[in-house]
């Protein structure tokens, strides 16, 4: 069986006059030879320059909207996931009219994509909760001292959110250096924890300067984290694979910010594609995502993509957290646990912020989660 | 004297009814403590919350266009490039209507901000060439095998091409390994330094997993390497600083792949803030952009604007060259060459690739563009 290709739809924004054949047939050599047609050896254009699928006009108004569906091998994709990036965009980002809309491997994904390590499973296990939609929160502000964010971590805990982690702002300021932080929020949640029998996680931010990763990593895994946060897009994609790879390992939630950068309608990436998608290949757990209907500029459609991509079964990867967040308020939290189900993490920080009482809000919060769960399943 | 704090200038396109103070004291908030007003302590707000410096409505049509000037003190950003990033445009970006239209330090460039190693001076240096534009080109295309591009490598060098980089597709794909397409290339390049007196540079492409980086860095400095290249948004925006900081140090061209994702017309980054900014704060000795008038969808404007960044004065930061691409022949360079003026560098490929014999097409590329300069100073 020959090695599998990577298929990548495109949605062309076309001028009346353009001939969609000839654009698609631009974008193959663009992300492959990166020369016209009859500038490199035949052999090479055989085995390198990306093939055309299809191609289908599905509406000329003022524009031609155009399908384009181009698949490249592994002789240019090699087994580099950043490779893999720059195949699906890299060039043709910096044309316009060009919006990846979905990709996928045919036949099957590559062996050398392992995804995600815990996944939804593994994660659920860490988190002691075989069943009902999981609930994490964000350690913050920035500013806030170590002793300070471990005090809300401990309240967190002994209130039962299940995950914990440094708000992604949360870097290595003077205000709270990372090693100090990461040492005292774990232990404020590993007392939590003893004293309610919960398994409360907290997960450091390690979005981190290459040089350190390595450090800092140690430094989670040696205080006893069993998970982390991370920034894909800031961090480099790779990064995310490079700590699912480090054992005994560690849960990843992936954080999306500068994503939006990606999401134009004509031109960019699908939300689905690149959180639902490209981060559960680099080995995230859960994606964090802005839910729709908060401060961010999601729609309901991007929203369920996203859950469909990362839960989809794809054999030999292991399924992802959708986490919605930005947003979310405990009042209509029933609502969204209806909507999404239970193979969700559902991120809520300014809504308990906001209370006067921190661990009161975190307690009534886990309450309505489990109840409300509980009156779904009778 | 206090620490330096990055004023970040957005452009906001809002609708006609929005209060445009309100919006900027929004952003201040999402971009650091990720909390509405009231929910933090009063201290952490005044040291931590982005300042609204400015805000400026100048058009009022279908919609409002307004200037909102933001800083950010060193307490957010501490002396993390990845988090100057996150903080410019992390969270916004999932909002609308925002764009990064310009930033810059007051009063000035922090000191742990190093900027470019070499910078034009020292890439000058490299090159043995004082005065004159450099020309590079690119090896390629992927498919061929090592000592078809060392061969590649030979033909450029003899002509006299300054930098000779790899086409960023090729990484470690099956046919051309880098370890050993690097050991080659720079050998063939040696050689024909050796019998032409030149000081042609290979430039491997380093942008690769993080795992690899630090290999791969060694085995470009033990081949005799001075410089690389590398796509900083597929690798990570860091990878270029960690390269810079690496003795005895390669010289970095960054290549502009994804970035195209970020130039919405009102959503997103500018060009000459991405390119031209940060990619120097980062470390880059030379950025590659694309070139207008080629196939790709800059404006004379951005490319103006990005060679201005690039070399204008800045104390405390090397000045970097603008690397225009993407569509450059040799029929027009000399047009450039009167237009971008001599602290540039050329790079051409497609355009040599096309002819039937390459290392002639070459040496009339490097005669022309000697003739032009000298033409031109005399």
């Amino acid at each position: 069986m020959s090695e599998p290709r990577l298929r990548v739809s495109y949605i062309l924004t076309l001028p009346i006059g353009d001939d969609p054949e000839a654009r698609a047939r631009a974008i193959a050599l663009e992300q492959t030879v990166e020369l016209p047609a009859g500038a490199f050896p035949d052999a090479v254009g055989e085995s390198v320059v990306g093939r055309v699928e299809a191609v289908e006009v599905s509406s000329r108004q003022h524009a031609q909207r155009v399908r384009a569906a181009i698949s490249y091998g592994p002789e240019v994709i090699g087994s580099d996931l950043l490779q893999l990036v720059n195949v699906v965009f890299g060039n043709v980002s910096l044309q316009s009219g060009i919006r990846v809309a979905a990709i996928d491997w045919m036949p099957q994904t590559p062996p050398w994509l392992d995804g995600p390590r815990f996944g939804i499973e593994g994660l659920r296990e860490l988190c002691r909760e075989p069943e009902r939609p999981l609930v994490a929160t964000a350690l913050k502000p920035v500013g806030l001292a170590p002793a300070e964010l471990a005090r809300l971590c401990g309240e967190f805990a002994r209130a039962g959110i299940d995950i914990i982690k440094d708000d992604h702002g949360l870097v290595q300021q003077a205000t709270a250096p990372l090693a100090d932080r990461l040492a005292l929020c774990q232990e404020a949640v590993a007392e939590a924890n003893a004293a309610t029998g919960g398994a409360s996680l907290y997960f450091p931010n390690l979005t981190v300067e290459v040089p350190s990763l390595e450090e800092r990593l140690a430094w989670a895994l040696d205080a006893g984290c069993r998970g982390c946060m991370v920034s894909p897009l800031l961090s480099g994609l790779d990064t995310v694979r490079r700590i699912a790879q480090t054992d005994p390992g560690l849960a990843i939630l992936a954080h999306p910010a500068l994503s939006g950068a990606y999401f134009g309608t004509e031109h960019g990436v699908a939300p689905e594609v690149l959180l639902g998608q490209l981060f559960r290949w680099a080995g995230a757990d859960g994606v964090i995502y802005p839910n729709v209907g908060g401060r961010f500029a999601f729609r309901q459609a991007d929203c369920d993509a996203i859950n469909f991509q990362l839960r989809s079964e794809v054999a030999g990867l292991r399924s992802a957290f959708p986490v919605p967040a930005g947003g979310l308020d405990v009042q209509s939290l029933g609502e969204w646990v209806d909507r999404y189900g239970s193979d969700t993490i559902f991120l809520i920080g300014g809504d308990l912020y906001r209370r006067a009482d921190l661990g009161t809000a975190a307690r009534q919060l886990m309450d309505s989660v489990r109840r409300h769960w509980v009156a779904r399943r009778h």
